[in-house]
């Protein structure tokens, strides 16, 4: 039976791109050999490499001036990555805490300096994305979280502001457009819209590094690995080969452009069922609602077991909210058809005939 | 046509494992879900984690007292991760050169505090293993790397001493035995003997952890990795499900004793060539020679191209040496099978035929 996977993460990919996946680990570029056993400095490698940092530059438009890289260790590495590099000794930085990603981020800044908590959204049980702060024009940087996967809460506009901006986009990246000169540096885990988990995007403005007065380790240097093109040391191979994959398809299918469009009409779909369904509540606020994470709640508790039942029923996988929310979280990544959508939505509406 | 991949990593692995990672990646334990695809957190991924840590712990006899991780970075995070956990604030730490990673890790251990290097066979081109050298007893711990691929030279014994021992091991772990109580810290990228590349092994004694008195960013501590079972952050679920694989297949053979004995065969027949062809000359010591890489020269380098000729048409791939040594490098990791060793034995016989 076809799976309708709403995973949070690890997250669905495009079907085309897990057979390419699936055929290079046997055989990888006619080479008769597997991706997973070739040098990362064979030919074969180096292409996949550049292909890749250059499909990011493509479809995000990025400018020049800005690097690319492939790393390891995730979101939670940056968090100790950027203050590295960005924070001078003795400076400060500004966070906004839109949730427990964002706590983390926070909490691995302040072992390298003082850092502005310029507004929280805890108080709400980050069911909405503070908008009135000032963000201190002495602050070496300001670091933000496009998108919140465990409340289901998105930034749909970032601040105005002359202070360099930091983004952690691991859950929205690559799933509408952005303007990547607002920024001085993205990153990103790969799990999400961009591949396995394994890689980690980073998107850095050139001239804003070296200036921290650090002695930064060198793994957690961006500027090795600018050097190095991504090839300090081996890179995570088979996660970045998946990566390029998954956008090369982004690419074929239309970019970012298309790609925005689509995610807008399952989360219209989406929520247009959980604010019509009198047996369902959505969680987050209405302007602030994540496309990529609708969280709700059954009204009555205790039909609950009968709704997981039709849903798993229907071929549905992974809508189980967070515990620290509850209820359930359809994620809708990039890869997740409007098809699995609809049968979602359908499941919901035959939930309400059966009670009714 | 068959390839023979002496590759110096990432490097050959085990067919079978190549064809169920092949098949993990379209429908991964029979959830018609790829295994990229799903949660970490899923019943089956923790499953492949739990698996992955069970077999170290068998295949290495690891003791009761020391955590197992799966982490990311490869060994030259891990060169940032030991000073920061092992080298205390003000203390300092012995470390042994021989060679490019060794150099790697005393450069980033240097940052951290005073580090004595106790030998280096850097004046020879890293063509033996030091041995007459003193570990100031006052070192928080000492290091080496049990392997060279560069300059193919192996450690066939570690010192007795007193001090905490913590070995890079990313070359030749699990491809001889090793007794883990010996070290308090034993890493290892796992792209040569356990998988694909974008994961690294930790083993740690719990008891020294905690105790270098510094304030430690929450991904660099191995104590956060122990508290969560290697799942602190989205784990790179393919590296690690394809190692699991590698070391089932190692156990379902033999485990480390058989390996050791296949590898000794290896590299006998591949050293006995070497020696006894007067077409060529090993560059390494012969006492300390590696049984995963095997460095040798022409002794008529305008004779190259020749047997680069031969070599490739009998479907050898990966031998070139690295160029810090030129020549050729054999590397003879735990999946290439003796065959292989047999038939580029047999070329530098023919080539020598062709030449007398």
């Amino acid at each position: 039976m076809k799976v309708h996977n709403f995973s949070a993460g690890p997250c669905i990919l495009p079907p085309e791109v897990l057979r390419k996946a699936s055929g290079a680990v046997i055989n990888f570029d006619d080479l008769n050999l597997s991706l997973i056993e070739i040098s990362h400095r064979s030919k074969s490698f180096v292409a996949v490499m550049e292909r890749a940092q250059s499909l990011v530059r493509e479809l995000l438009k990025v400018p020049e001036g800005y690097s690319i890289l492939f790393l390891q260790g995730g979101a939670s590495l940056e968090f100790v990555m950027v203050p590295y590099n960005l924070m001078k000794k003795g400076g400060k930085a500004a966070y906004l805490d839109t949730g427990t990603w964002a706590n983390k981020s926070i909490k691995e800044a302040k072992r390298f300096g003082e850092v502005d908590v310029v507004a929280s959204a805890k108080d709400a049980n980050y069911s909405y994305i503070p908008k009135d702060y000032t963000i201190p024009s002495d602050a070496n940087y300001f670091h933000c979280t496009s998108n919140n996967t465990i409340f289901g809460v998105q930034m749909k506009a970032f601040p105005k502001t002359d202070v360099s901006m930091v983004c952690d986009m691991s859950s929205d990246i690559f799933s509408k457009r952005v303007d990547v000169s607002d920024f001085d540096l993205i990153y990103a885990g790969a799990q999400k819209n961009m591949g396995p988990a394994g890689a980690t995007l980073v998107i850095v403005k050139d001239e804003v590094l070296g200036k921290s007065g650090r002695d930064i380790p060198a793994y957690l240097d961006y500027q090795t690995h600018i050097s190095k093109d991504s090839m300090f040391n081996t890179p995570p191979v088979f996660p970045v080969y998946v990566s390029m994959l998954t956008l090369q398809w982004l690419k074929d299918n239309g970019g970012v452009s298309w790609i925005e469009q689509v995610n807008n009409k399952k989360a219209e779909l989406m929520y247009n069922e959980i604010d019509r369904n009198p047996l369902f509540k959505g969680t987050a606020e209405v302007e602030d609602r994540s496309n990529m994470n609708a969280c709700f709640l059954p009204i009555e508790e205790a039909s609950q077991p009968e709704f997981d039942k039709m849903w798993k029923e229907a071929g549905i996988s992974g809508i189980n909210g967070h515990r620290s929310v509850g209820g359930y979280r359809a994620s809708m990544y990039n890869a997740l058809p409007l098809e699995s959508v609809r049968t979602l939505v359908d499941v919901m509406k035959e939930f309400e005939r059966t009670k009714g």
